[in-house]
């Protein structure tokens, strides 16, 4: 049986359309109709089978949804969500995957519709590859998906939102957004600001000796710097602090080297392998 | 038909048993002679097939060598070459694997042999995962191998380290010790210590929400503390001029979020974004 009978998903990227191939696949969903901007984005989700329809009109691919997912880039999310909120039935359920949740639930609020049908939520979940042709129906399989209602939330929406998750494979994590734009400023915006540093730290005529090492650790700095610079400059506060806590950490480093302290460098070590093992392989 | 009669490989871990793997399947060497301290990593790598025969006495394992690779750990190094010398034949050729170049040189040039058969190497290949159970005789293959001559160097000698890892499928970059130490600050030491403080500036609590790009950029961190500690204190002087370039770049960034400048965060993020791919997938 369908859990739903209509889906919108606005923005048909790796995201959206591994969304929509989670539904499909799982005939979770009657219909799934894909927006966005790009005919040719959309062709692709239509191609993989992530949708079912599409269409460049957001106010008709919602028209008779019950649930709604704004994928679009994170400084776009909220006027999609408030768009969507104009034109969809007055029960629908409304939800993003934007990395940044404070300052999206803010504008949303700050909108002319009721705001309590919709429920942000952020998937840990992505990859540089980008585009519905990279879109995986087990993307989001074990991963952890934060979902952050507000006092004003509809309690069915949540639960709606978290379901969706769930059904997608996914660990559902409550948190405020508050406190999820002050964790993930260290986790993945700072780390990913370091990652860049790091590889503009090199010279050109360096890399010749840049090993496996190098290579793993300012990975992430591929990723789009668009959507990199939107994410930070939506949680600018909370990443400021996590920069100072990490230039607390590498201060730390500088003085045990400049002292020629070895049991300060290594404990330094230890602190920070101690934490990578404890995090995963 | 054998490069060499008798090799002698100092120190039987991941380094030392792919370059004995290497000799060996390549049938390089008619001899691999493992020495180390303990009897069960000797055992290991006789049973992978890294050496031909073990022995715990440095003097008794070098005492017919042609060739002899140190690949002790980095502050070891010096002494096991200037004892190495002292107990082979005269017409010996003697490197290492150290990721620290300068102070081997000027430690094993302040020894009470003559040091012209003693030729510096690096390879820029290795793994988390240690011991000679890990060994792989394709560690090497189009790996960078930076070897670092001095104006004592024998050129017979720099021709003949050249060759090992030339054999064994590397590329060979040939390049002063303190360029090298210079250059390996900034793409390895640095890294390492960047990805240590990183993960240590994480609290226990924020774990739950790392993703698989925190988790890769800070992979390195999990390496052996001790090894690192030795590394960076052998180089601490190139280290902390790597350090400051990066926390010049750092403060770029700072500066950046701080003005809300989106031109010049933009920039920063694409600069990281270019030398990442230039080098890479």
């Amino acid at each position: 049986m369908n859990a739903w009978d209509s889906v919108a998903i606005v923005g048909v990227g790796l995201i959206g359309g591994s969304i929509g191939l989670g539904l499909r696949q799982r005939d979770l969903a009657k219909e799934v109709v894909g927006c966005g901007r790009r005919l040719s984005s959309l062709d692709r989700a239509r191609r993989c089978g992530a949708v079912t329809r599409t269409t460049t009109d957001l106010a008709d691919a919602v028209g008779r949804a019950q649930l709604v997912i704004v994928c679009t880039p994170v400084d776009r999310i909220a006027d999609h969500v408030v768009e969507a909120m104009a034109n969809a039935p007055a029960d629908v359920v409304i939800t993003d995957a934007g990395s940044v949740k404070g300052l999206i639930i803010e504008r949303v609020t700050a909108g002319p519709s009721v705001s309590d049908r919709f429920v942000g939520s952020h998937p840990l979940a992505g990859s540089e590859k980008t585009g519905p042709e990279n879109a995986r129906a087990d993307l989001f399989v074990d991963r952890t998906v934060v979902v952050t209602p507000t006092e004003h939330s509809a309690m069915d929406a949540t639960a709606s939102v978290e379901r969706l998750w769930r059904e997608l494979g996914a660990r559902v994590k409550r948190m405020t957004a508050d406190d999820h734009d002050r964790v993930v400023a260290v986790t993945s915006h700072l780390t990913h600001l370091v990652a860049a540093a790091l590889a503009g730290t090199l010279d050109v005529e360096e890399g010749a000796l840049v090993g496996t090492g190098w290579l793993d650790t300012v990975r992430i700095a591929s990723g789009d710097p668009e959507l990199w610079r939107q994410i930070v400059a939506m949680n600018t506060d909370s990443v400021l602090v996590a920069l100072s806590r990490f230039e607390n950490q590498l201060g730390r480093f500088r003085s045990a080297l400049e002292r020629g302290e070895s049991a300060a460098l290594m404990e330094l070590l230890e602190t920070g392998k101690r934490m990578r093992d404890a995090l995963g392989s």
